[in-house]
Order: structure tokens, then C-alpha cells, then sequence
């Protein structure tokens, strides 16, 4: 039974798939059963890299979801609209979809999980998060009997890649920003990326299938790597720590009916050891921490269009076989709820003066004797207790540099103890301020 | 819907699953729909860490496959017999199956999967390979779109245990060994282990999954660590590599109705920055390489009662999950294709004349001039093209080690050189020989 594929977007990512259906032979025998019927592009004439015959293509998108001999859906365009109001006019269709779009299911999520319910149809989004990495189905399908503790990753690949070579190269950030952007790891407006706006994206949807329910994105403090200076990566070096842009949802304790979370997308020291430290370049890597499983970690391609179109068939081979199961299409069968991952309870953020984290701080200060005493106190007097004090060599003159490591402190106490070093005579500048784990 | 589970055997991972069912609490709620209702045990007697209710418990395990009130089989016993009937038993019976035996499924997988498509019901394993990784689902359900070119792991824990601890300590095998065992790393009998065979019968699950055929275990070269020198660790380290005892599934060219595949088990090593490299103590992970997925990797612990159990119940969660999708029981329904793996192509080990490796070589010879010399013509008059050749410090007299790494050759030159080499007066013995990635 040959099932009709309706692209939505022909990309990068679209190419990656149409250049898969059509080239079955060695894959998984169900590849040979997807037939691509309509894509929608935005400009018919445009060269691409796969041959297509014209009467497939389509400059409407709407008439690609409405054709039936399109039983799958597959959207592959980006942006929150038109991809939005299309993905919900196939669910209403009763078609089942597949999005690797993590803007639109980070901020429309619930609607759209909402709709699928109603409708009985799947939505599936392997390659909104990690790329070819396997890490949406491994969390709804393989890890259902754990307690999830935290999910920590390095999920943006753009922002890997700068920070990859900053390290190595010990060069300024807007300097690899430029050349990362010459070479195609970068977009010509990187805001997304370097701000941490894509990693909070997607750390939000693996929170909302980790824990069982939605999260609210734009609540999600974020901070990207475009004000990072290449100094801290360096002294973080020398203190065995690399930095990475980490997005991480972490488990609070709290009342079972709902489940409080820690999440949040900022520059972090990793120790050397951990294993999100070696992830380097454009690689991804998610790590969950479950009762009782312990540490596991998925790793892999982040992006581009061989590894994304895999997880995109993925998805497309998950409906197909799903549909054989239940005996083809029709909306009245119920779902399976491990791959349809509706939510089973309230999640909520809580304010970030009560989570606790390790801290590196770097301040600017005056080379003299007792600066590092002054500020020991300030730590001490605010219960916050120190790992290490280090004062750098500097360039400048009349000025040194100190960095301190905390152990896991409250973030209430941390800012009252920074209040009072900022007001330190000695104390120049709060030069730097990074989360260490 | 509740659903009956019944648990062959109470040992380590048994004892957790049977946790895991008892405190559904934060898991997902699907876990609370399983009821755990018989427990096949040895002795009825044996104190436990998991608090049983006397009347679940019965010493004959048929009893408790032919329960009616037990819905899904669940084979943690381990060994070859009586789990291969009773596995058998339960399909017989229209009853899906979840095992973590894989030696069962290495050498009867065939029979199993064929009894499972004429019963109707699937047959899961997610347990059998890597512990608590999520890695056989993965294979199955996400990664279907790809043409896999290898996959390969480490996937022992006790062996990569002890090969941690021989590398960061220098120490002798034997050592570490007795020193595992104590610690419980290793088991009284460690055979199974050390001289490879698990990880053998792990990546003929593992190929067989990843190519679409079943693999014939027996046929696997299997090396162990047994025989393994600390030396060759250490002069490996000052190489840039690290030893581990990998388990290799690579696809040959060949026909497309057949496929071809270099399945094999050995000490190898790999260069420190590969992904595999940094994995130490009992931690396992499976690298797998695909077109156009590129490498993916899944890491974490390989063994252990709460990672094992956390792939037996997720095995569990995925059968309660399409029985829902497909309306409860019955055995009339299609299987997923996906979750079922059923094979799809012949699979044929090649012979390993016709690979091509790297190598190391390790010889005891004459400490003389001219002996390198007479080595590298013996490997180039075989076609075999060395990448380098270091005369390492010895403390006997009267003689120097040389150690050997070559580029990629096919096996057979590189037998005719061995043998060349070892005819040469000045070469005393092949103290060792590795291969390398």
C-alpha cells in the first residue's frame, strides 16, 4: 500500500527528503512504499539539486495539504507562518504531519498538540531537535519509566562551531562570528543562533516531552554567547573547564500534581570530564538524567540536510508503520500515547532567585593587597561558599583580574554577595558572570 | 486498561523492574497501567530487595506464562534454557515477549522472530545491548532512512573496565581482573566476557537490526581481552590511541539482494579524538555511521539493575502503547513493521581475507641495524603501506620491540607479510597484533 507524501518546503531539508524517497534501494523496505505526490515551493523555476518532475511541484502550499493523494504531510519550510496555519489545516484534514520546525512547535505546541488529539492524527518532529540525532522518539518511546532529572545539551550547532574555535584558536568571538558566516555555519543575521533563541526553541520541547507537559517558552531565561569574551574561555582553560552554550531543564522538587522546572539557555562551564565537554564544531549532544537509568547521551550531526531528512523519514516510517498496524488510515482508531506524547501534567518554571548553580565570576579590581579578602567576605557573609579564587596576570595596567569558582549556591544569595563586590571601592567591574556545572 | 505482567525471573534487573512498577509516581503514566500479577523465581525463600506480595510468587515459570491474567511475558532469567521455550511458550500463547537475553536472541532470534510474525505479537529486546542506551529501538524506529555503513561499539562492560583501569593505572590484566571481580565488575567465571563472546552476540543483534537480516552468530571472529599485553596499551597511549575491546558490523559492497557485512569482535585501537575513545569504566556506546545520517552516537551505562530495567519497562511501555492504538489484545491485527524488525534481506558474513584494515604490530627482534629495514621490505614487497614503525626502549637484553601500524590493506597482504616477517632471522616473535580504526 503506497503512501502519498505532500512536501511542504523544498530546502535544504526537503531536497535531503524527496533526494531519500527517491532512492529506496538499501534503506528500510517502507521507504519503498512512500511515494513523494505534491511539493510545495515558493518559485517554480528555481535550480534545485534533486530532478523532480514540474507537475509535482506547486507554488500552493494549501492545495499540497488538501490534495488527497497526500495522506502525509511534511513541512519542511520554517517560520511561524504560513508552516503554523498549514500544519493545523492537515490535522483538521485528518492528515498526520511531519514538522522539523522547532520555532513553530516551541510556541504553538499546545494548539497544536490540542488539534492533533481531537483530530486523531500524529504529529511527529524528530528533526525539530538535534538533527539527525535520534532524541524526540528515544525520549517519548525509551526512557517512559524513568523519574527525569535534567536534560542538558549542547543544541545549537552554530554557536558550537564559533565556540569550538574560539578554543582552539583562542580568536575573538566576533571574528570567528565573521568567518563561521563566510563559510556557511553561520546565517547572515545570526541573532537566532547566537542569542541562544533556537537552543531555548528546542531545549522547550524537550522539556515538555521529558517532563509531560508544555512549557512556556518566552518565560525561558536566556542568554546567548554574542557578549562572550574569549578571555573567559581561556581562563576557564586554564581551571579545566571548556564553555559551552548549554540549554538545560532541570527537575525541582515540588508537589507531584506538578512538576517545577529549572530551565534555562546560557554559556557554561563544563569540567574537561564531563561528557558534554568533547562535543566540538557543529555536533549536537543531549544528555538525560533518569531514575533509575542514570546518564545517557545522544550524539550526532546538529544539522544540515542529510542528517535532518533523516530523522524527517524517520517520522514519515513511524506514521507509515503505525498505519499498518491499525489497519491504514481513518481517525477513529485511538493513538498510541508514547508517539503521540500528549502531555499528562502541568509544568511550571520556577523564579531563578530560587535555583542554585555553581558560578564563575570574573571582576576587574584594583592589584592591591586585601582585594581578594574583601571579597572573600562578601561571599562568606551572603552563605555563599567559594571552590576557588584566582587572581590572572593582565595586560592593563594598574589593574588586576580575579575569578572565582563557587560551590552550588542559591541564586539569591550569589546576587546578594555580587551586590556587595560590586560596591567594593577595590572592585572595577563585574567583568563576566557564567554558570559552571 | 490494566494491563498483566509476568516477570521471569528475580535477580538483579528483575528485582527493578519490579520496582519500577511499584512506584509509577513522576514516571510516565502509561507505567501505571501495568500491574505486576506473577513472578517466576527459583526460591521462593531467598530474602529480596523488592517487597512481593507470597502469592505472586511461583517457582514454575510455565505456570506463570500460561497465566491468563498475564498479558505480556517478560524473560529476565537469563541463560539459553528454559528461557528459549519459554519465550517460545508465551508466543505460542498470542503473548508479546520482552527479554533481555541476548543470548537467546543471538543464536535463536530467527526461530523467535519467525514464531512472533505467525503468532502476530511482537517480540522486544530493547534490554539485550547496551543496558540502559536506548539503542535497539533507535535502529529500528529512527534511523530506517539510512543506508548503514557500520556500527560499532563498545558493548562490554566489564572488558572496557578493565581495559579503563589497565590503561590509567599501567596495570596487568590479570590484576585488574581479580580486582573486578571482587568489586563485583567481573564475574567468577569471566569467559564470556573477557574472551569476547557477549560483545559478539551483542553485534549480531546489533547488525541484524541495523542490516535487515539475521546474522550468524557463531561465524563472528570473536578476539577477546585475555591475551592482551599492558604493553601494547602502553605504547598505543605514546601512538595517540586508546585500546578498547570493540564489536564491528561494516557493510561490504556486494549485490543489493544480499548484503555483505565484516562482523567482528577484537582489541582495537582507536585514535584519541575519536567519539568512541573517551568512553571508560562500564559505560558502553554504539557509534552508528549511515548515509546521509553521518555518525550518531548513543552513550551510557551498559549494565546494572536500574539502567537495564529502565530498557526492559520501556520494551513494555511500547507493547502497552500500540495495544492501545490497535484496540487491546488480539493477535488478528498487523504488526508495526518498524517495532516488529521483522528481516527484510540476507545478510552474509564475508570472509576476512577479503577486509581491509589498519594494524598494529607489535615484534620482539635482534637489536640490530638493517632489521627495520628488512621488516619494511617484507610489508612492501606484500603491497602493504605502513603509516609508522618506532623502536620502543626495552628493559630485556639483547633484543628491541618494534612496533607497527599500517594504513588500511586488505587482510590477505597483510597475512603474507606476517608471514615474510616472521620468517626473518632477526624478528624472534609477533608479539602482538591489534587492529586499528
Amino acid at each position: 500500500m503506497t503512501i502519498g507524501i505532500g512536501l511542504l518546503g523544498l530546502g535544504t531539508v526537503g531536497a535531503g527528503v524527496a533526494a531519500i524517497l527517491a532512492t529506496p534501494a538499501g534503506r528500510h523496505p517502507l521507504v519503498g512504499e512512500l511515494e513523494l505526490r505534491r511539493v510545495a515551493v515558493r518559485d517554480l523555476n528555481r535550480p534545485r539539486t534533486v530532478a523532480l518532475a514540474a507537475e509535482l511541484l506547486s507554488t500552493d502550499p494549501e492545495a499540497v495539504v488538501d490534495d488527497p493523494a497526500v495522506d502525509i504531510v511534511v513541512e519542511v519550510m520554517g517560520g511561524l507562518e504560513p508552516a503554523r496555519s498549514l500544519i493545523l489545516r492537515a490535522i483538521a484534514a485528518g492528515k498526520p504531519v511531519v514538522t522539523a520546525n522547532k520555532a513553530v512547535i516551541a510556541r504553538y505546541g499546545e494548539e497544536i498538540a490540542a488539534a492533533a488529539a481531537r483530530s486523531g492524527v500524529y504529529v511527529l518532529i524528530e528533526a525539530a531537535v538535534g538533527g539527525g540525532i535520534p532524541i524526540i522518539e528515544p525520549l517519548k518511546q525509551s526512557l517512559g519509566a524513568n523519574r527525569i532529572q535534567r536534560v542538558s545539551g549542547i543544541i545549537n550547532g552554530t554557536t558550537n562551531y564559533i565556540l569550538s574555535r574560539m578554543a582552539a584558536e583562542g580568536a575573538a568571538y566576533s571574528d570567528v562570528l565573521a568567518d563561521a558566516q563566510r563559510l556557511g555555519y553561520a546565517e547572515a543575521d545570526p541573532a537566532a543562533d547566537v542569542q541562544g533563541g533556537d537552543a531555548a526553541d528546542k531545549i522547550a520541547i524537550l522539556a515538555g516531552l521529558a517532563y509531560g507537559g508544555p512549557v512556556p517558552r518566552e518565560a525561558i531565561p536566556t542568554e546567548g554567547i554574542d557578549q562572550l569574551d574569549a578571555r573567559d574561555i581561556a581562563y576557564a582553560e586554564q581551571l579545566g573547564y571548556v564553555v559551552k552554550l548549554l540549554a538545560v531543564a532541570q527537575a525541582m522538587p515540588g508537589e507531584q500534581a506538578e512538576q517545577l522546572l529549572d530551565v534555562r539557555v546560557h554559556p557554561t562551564l563544563l569540567p574537561k570530564a564531563h561528557p558534554l565537554a568533547g562535543v566540538n564544531g557543529v555536533n549536537n549532544a543531549i544528555l538525560v538524567e533518569g531514575d533509575p537509568v542514570g546518564q545517557v547521551m545522544f550524539y550526532g550531526p546538529g544539522a544540515g540536510a542529510g542528517p535532518t531528512a533523516s530523522a524527517v523519514v524517520a517520522d514519515i516510517l513511524n506514521i507509515a508503520g503505525i498505519r499498518q498496524a491499525t489497519g491504514g488510515g481513518g481517525t477513529q482508531a485511538p493513538l498510541d500515547p508514547l508517539l503521540a506524547a500528549g502531555s499528562w501534567r502541568d509544568c511550571r518554571l520556577v523564579e531563578s532567585a530560587v535555583t542554585s548553580h555553581r558560578n564563575y565570576l570574573r571582576l576587574r579590581t584594583s592589584d592591591r593587597a586585601g582585594v581578594i579578602g574583601a571579597i572573600g567576605t562578601c561571599f562568606g557573609e551572603a552563605g555563599v561558599s567559594i571552590q576557588s579564587i584566582v587572581q590572572f596576570e593582565t595586560q592593563s595596567a594598574g589593574g588586576a583580574e580575579i575569578v572565582v569558582i563557587t560551590h552550588e549556591v542559591c541564586e539569591a544569595n550569589f546576587r546578594q554577595a555580587l551586590a556587595a563586590i560590586e560596591a567594593l571601592t577595590d572592585v572595577q567591574a563585574v567583568a563576566a558572570c557564567l554558570r559552571t556545572l
